[in-house]
């Protein structure tokens, strides 16, 4: 019988809907953190991973698996698995696309509100009984009727986000993408941007990218100091989309900047970070895919995917290796 | 010289708008919050008053105002105000609508997609450093979408709000009102309900209705008790409007409910408030109005209506003493 690995508990019951196969679940509570080292000493006899983002699935880690099959990712992005490795041992990859687009634009979304308005540090001072009574200058936000949207990144994430976005507030879209997105353009009379541009003429910048080479600190030290004033940056991606370090340098120097932030590098970040101490920062522990319909589709999804997989059918989101 | 009181400092540079009288702001750095008793003390001399909510102009303090005109309100609600001592010794009384509709609603917007994602909570929890890394079962949360909503008041800040809600969500909108509100129904394809049954069908519940002897502890315990599995409150209206104990009661006993309040009875709440220690509600410091768009707009129509009454012409946002 082959032998499936989940690698975190999930919503669904995995070990009903994969019941013809012998499923185990690590159990963190139990057997401590799934790091890289337990990773590889356990992998051998498994012949499919229900993998997440935190696990390493690397080369090192992958040389150990001589029966794996498919790793049915528990998420979209799939940064954590060493594609080129799977390809040339012909290891099938799978993800969760689509299931979670509208979680993770609503997140985007929510994270956008928050910051505007201040809502988490005045609900906080409010808890603390820092705030002592109603002032007309007190926690004075920003509207966010009728401003100028960048979308970095207008894929499906990026699609919901901004429909949200137009939707609610009429916003004026522009995007920063390699190619031309003619199905954007047309549903939100969007305009195509440098990203330099995109920096300078945006009050509202969002990413919707996914994790490459190309992206990796698409956002630095030569572009972010080019913000709008009083502008307000969510990323909802990944963390390396944005250098880090800069973004701490911009945001020392200026305070009229707002930044919501669902992912960083490292999760979770140390508490004594300094993106912590900032009061135009709020940090969600990467919830994007938060939601109970969201997860139990993805759960859904997985399972069908190995199933798929087994029972010698092609799983309907496989990763294609042409792209890499 | 006519001499105006303005009871808090606000952004506009009111001396050089209202120059052509004496005006006061009272400071409360250097004199104190502006209680009952000293603004009784104070306020002979004025013939006009720009006042918050938070100044308690009742008959007591009203019968020592032997030379006010003109009370204007720096909000839309003016249920601090005797409305009938002010009509029976012909003192205008004007507010501020419109202008802070949208930024209201706009808050209400914010506080519902808080608190359906657990924002708040989980960015809390990620800055103490609780959060030890991703789960694929930690801090579910709502989706929005296609949900029914629930608005009670269909007024100007209820229409902005359900524009959001619709226009981001694709919400299917239910309201209560005293009143058919024809517009709002074709505007939204809304359907008027009875209070249980909107209390009853609603994902969504959400007041905007300003506080009347007739909305005082319109939700309580009679009705309170109906609202749907997992259902979401939020009052960003006046928090009379909610009996609060009978709220706190609820909620001991279904943590599946979820609470955003901008208003609570009194504000602030004493830190030690029982709502303060439920995960599920979020209470930010009455900041509807809170954006420097709708405050300057409110800081020009009060200077505004005392000039207009001062020169002899009706002020534009006149409460008319008809409807009380």
């Amino acid at each position: 019988m082959k032998k499936i690995l989940l690698t975190k508990e999930i919503i669904n019951d995995v070990l009903k809907e994969l019941g013809d196969y012998e499923v185990d679940i690590w159990d963190e509570s139990k057997d401590g953190y799934l790091t890289k080292d337990k990773l590889k000493s356990i992998i051998a006899p498994y012949s499919g991973i229900i993998s997440m983002l935190s696990n390493p699935l690397n080369e090192e880690v992958l040389k150990e698996a001589k029966n794996l099959e498919i790793i049915a990712q528990y998420a979209v992005g799939y940064n954590n698995i060493d594609v080129n490795y799977c390809k040339q041992n012909n290891i099938t990859i799978t993800n969760t696309p689509d299931v979670l687009s509208h979680a993770t634009a609503e997140l985007a979304f929510a994270l956008l509100l928050n910051i505007a308005r201040n809502i988490s540090t005045s609900a906080q001072e409010t808890k603390e009984g820092a705030w002592k009574g109603w002032e007309p200058k007190g926690y004075l936000g920003t509207s966010l009727k009728n401003l100028k949207l960048g979308v970095i990144g207008p894929g499906r994430i990026g699609t919901e986000f901004t429909k949200m976005c137009q939707g609610a507030f009429n916003h004026e879209v522009f995007y920063y993408s390699r190619s031309i997105k003619e199905d954007f353009e047309q549903c939100f009379q969007a305009q195509r941007l440098e990203l330099n541009e995109l920096m300078k003429s945006c009050d509202i910048i969002s990413l919707h990218c996914p994790l490459t080479n190309e992206t990796k600190n698409l956002l630095n030290k030569d572009n972010l100091h080019l913000l709008k004033k009083n502008a307000i940056l969510i990323n909802t991606a990944r963390g390396e989309v944005i250098d880090q370090d800069d973004l701490v340098d911009i945001l020392c120097r200026r305070n009229d900047l707002k930044v919501g932030l669902d992912v960083t590098t490292p999760e979770p970040l140390d508490t004594d970070h300094e993106l912590f101490k900032l009061k135009n920062v709020i940090i969600t522990p990467h919830i994007g895919s938060a939601t109970t319909t969201a997860r139990t589709e993805m759960g859904n999804i997985v399972c069908k995917s190995v199933k798929d997989h087994f029972l010698g059918r092609t799983p309907k989101f496989k990763i294609s290796h042409e792209n890499h």
